[in-house]
């Protein structure tokens, strides 16, 4: 088939789902072209629908007509995901209208909400009634966006990723069919969980435009410090001690480095830096939080004894300052790390897993690779050190390189995440999902049995290849 | 292909895998081919490989002989999926000497383990190192049996089931390809995560040879209360409060009808009674664990505490009783639960699952259906609320009915499952997972699309049908 008619394309979606649900000016595309961080292309146009018969209508269409489709949510992924590719051929589906919350359910504790919702209204309304969503991240993604990637962000070590606090699904598939797998049951063992299949696929396989998540209990207290730490095997041993004694109310475990850290207060002025000049190798923010009554145990209290007893009885090998403070303060030095990092220059930010134990050794490793050829970078690492997580900055000043940013790039990822994957048996991708970013070292690492089941699995749900801009198969 | 000649099997599999690892001989085929409870059979042998490549070596065997193979681990599982059929033409691969723990990573907070480690081999071995594979059931299954069934029991609530603990997996094909995916990362967001395929799924497209599983600090104190409601909403409320107020520390939820609680003490009178002669309708047993220490807050004193606050602000209507309790006595009263009821006559046992907020009505329901036509029966219902979990049995006296048991059996057993699934959005199987004793269930209420991508799935992975004795495709 050959490039589709805009204006035909737009006067059948315009009769379909209505005049406003559709936009097709280049001033008004601008915004779904181009993504949060990462992505940018060229739409054929953009198409809103706000109901699930509507979206189903639309993809009913575009199959028939040959038309490639981009889910869209908030555009806040950071592997080009959610933007269409540069042939001006590709609709974009924006979920934004359907962002109703359907229902809270306090007794079931559990939500259902539309495709399109934001982090931040279920954020509000459950906050309404004593509950929490546990997803913390750095941007304010949609419920269908953060399926699509399994997000995750700082509080995975206490309540899981996207994939641990999903009840049900109902998923709209290329041809139009809606696949109704909305349940609120915690235990259901009735052979193959075929919501698995849309955790974390990038949208290739259906566009998820409702969901049912489960919910918490909101946090009473809430306590927070900052530790430094000589080296990242004191990390480990205070990460270790916590869990053993304070594991039920430990609710983030961040790591960053001095490297990473020496920006944000370089570049942020108003927050303040306890540790003066000379930053610890490795700063934690140990996080606390119950639903316990304070009247009952106080989490300060019972950091700085924990902490306290730690260090006086020896285990505290390496901790060289404990600061407590207060959580806003605390969190917001937390995330402005990446940002301050850009302003140092050129960043290729790396979104790295290894086994929690191998943390050190990988940094420590991607240093003395990166070193006697790129002497000019510098490797700054900060993450979630609780789940393995570190996002891997390589940070150079444009002036010190031999070659442009892009090109630099290029030859320093495959390095890394053969190091993470090849050696240290982890991943490319922690948190942030394939997406065309990630597509060739997708293509490289993946087992061929689990790529030839994606290709089965599309081959069934996308037969003509039209949803998303990821190849799974 | 007819039936293969026993000796000629039994002669090439110990050649491959060696002579004490094949047994043939009735008397010591017996327990292979009769579960615990539930399933019966006639095997054409049984084969126990101590390795990986053993057990490729069988099953590449088995399929160039055009064998049929059921894995079986502990043979505990519930819907006789883990013993032959009746034709004696199906090889027993049994992973009881599959059976090392291969590694106990504390800072990784992970084990690895065979596919035929027992749930009490992993206790043993954590304990010591003070650690917890969180799974608590009332049987001893092994890592892979527990798998293939999606392991749930008591303590889902607080730690989730199998599907949330496993991190990684080896899994041995049909045709004897191994496929590797092991991993100890808790942030891997590459795509398909291809391990849910064996999750839960019978062991129809694989069978487990290894796994990584989390594991979690052991707690340092629990308290548990037996606590009588007058009514289902009491419980709910108690559920209700608890988590808003004891969350972080609630570890177990279970709840015993008295029409269920009265047996107990009836046959086992060496438990004590401390409600006397009447019975609550409801009794719950709460447990609170925890890692923080006994010094610190002291989880009897804050059970005692928060029940009487919420009795006193009026929070506790319906609450009758309240008698804190040590744990391993009130557990003991649970744990006696299923096997009284069979001694009060004929039971038929259902794995229910509803909605939590839907569990009263949806026992009122059940008995508002069975009364009129089975005025012989009674309902007997306990579970986990915590999890929406119900094991509905349906008991009577051989004497009072007017059919004999296995007709009634399968007169009633569609009756509540309709209405579990049908009215309820419930699960006809909420822990104990598809096998034949479920298959005609499976068949009605799975989504036609569901069953096509486990069509595919199995066409690819096993395409001669030759593993495990369910079918979901």
């Amino acid at each position: 088939m050959g490039a589709p008619d805009r204006a035909e394309v737009v006067r059948s979606l315009r009769e379909l789902v209505g005049e406003g649900a559709v936009l097709a000016e280049p001033h008004e595309l601008a915004r779904y072209e181009q993504g949060w961080r990462y992505g940018q292309g060229k739409a054929l146009a953009a198409v809103r629908p706000s109901r699930t018969e509507d979206v189903a209508r639309v993809l009913a269409f575009a199959s028939s007509q040959g038309i490639r489709v981009v889910p869209q949510g908030a555009n806040t992924g950071l592997v080009g995901g959610s933007t269409p590719d540069a042939s001006g051929e590709m609709l974009v589906l924006s979920l934004e209208r359907l962002s109703r919350i359907v229902a809270i359910d306090a007794v079931d504790r559990s939500v259902t909400a539309e495709g399109g919702v934001l982090l931040s209204q279920l954020e509000t309304a459950l906050a309404e009634q004593g509950m929490m969503f546990p997803i913390d991240l750095g941007a304010d993604p949609t419920v269908g966006g953060m399926i699509a990637t399994n997000a995750a962000g700082t509080r995975v070590l206490r309540y899981g990723d996207i994939r641990q606090n999903l009840l049900g699904l109902e998923v709209v598939l290329a041809d139009g069919t809606v696949l109704d797998l909305m349940t609120t049951l915690r235990k259901n063992n009735t052979g193959l969980d075929a919501k698995q299949v849309f955790v974390g696929t990038s949208g290739v396989f259906g566009i998820v435009t409702r969901a049912v998540l489960r919910v918490v209990p909101r946090p009473a207290q809430r306590a927070t410090a900052l530790v430094g730490a000589a080296e990242g095997a004191s990390v480990l041993q205070l990460l270790s001690h916590l869990e053993q004694h304070l594991g039920d109310v430990l609710s983030a475990f961040e790591v960053v480095s001095a490297e990473s850290l020496a920006p944000v207060f370089r570049y942020q002025p108003r927050l303040r830096n306890p540790f003066g000049a000379s930053l610890p190798p490795y700063t934690v923010l140990v996080e606390l939080s119950t639903t316990l009554p304070a009247d009952r145990v106080s989490l300060d209290d019972l950091l700085e004894t924990t902490l306290g007893a730690m260090i006086e009885g020896g285990a505290g090998e390496g901790i060289t300052d404990v600061f407590p403070g207060k959580p806003a303060e605390l969190w917001d030095i937390r995330h402005h790390v990446s940002e301050s990092l850009r302003h140092e220059g050129e960043v290729l930010g790396l979104d790295i897993s290894v086994p929690r134990s191998s943390m050190p050794s990988f940094v420590e490793a991607a240093r003395d690779l990166i070193a006697p050829d790129y002497p000019f970078v510098r490797v700054c690492d900060f993450g979630h050190w609780g789940d393995g997580g570190v996002h891997l900055n390589l940070v150079w000043k444009k002036e010190d390189a031999p070659r442009p940013a892009p090109e630099l790039k290029a030859e320093l990822q495959p390095i890394i995440y053969d190091l993470a994957v090849t050696r240290f048996r982890g991943s490319f991708s922690a948190e942030h999902g394939i997406g065309p970013h990630n597509q060739a070292f997708y293509d490289r690492y993946t087992p061929a049995l689990v790529k030839e089941v994606c290709g089965l699995l599309k081959a069934r749900l996308d037969p003509k290849g039209r949803l998303g801009t990821t190849r799974l198969g």
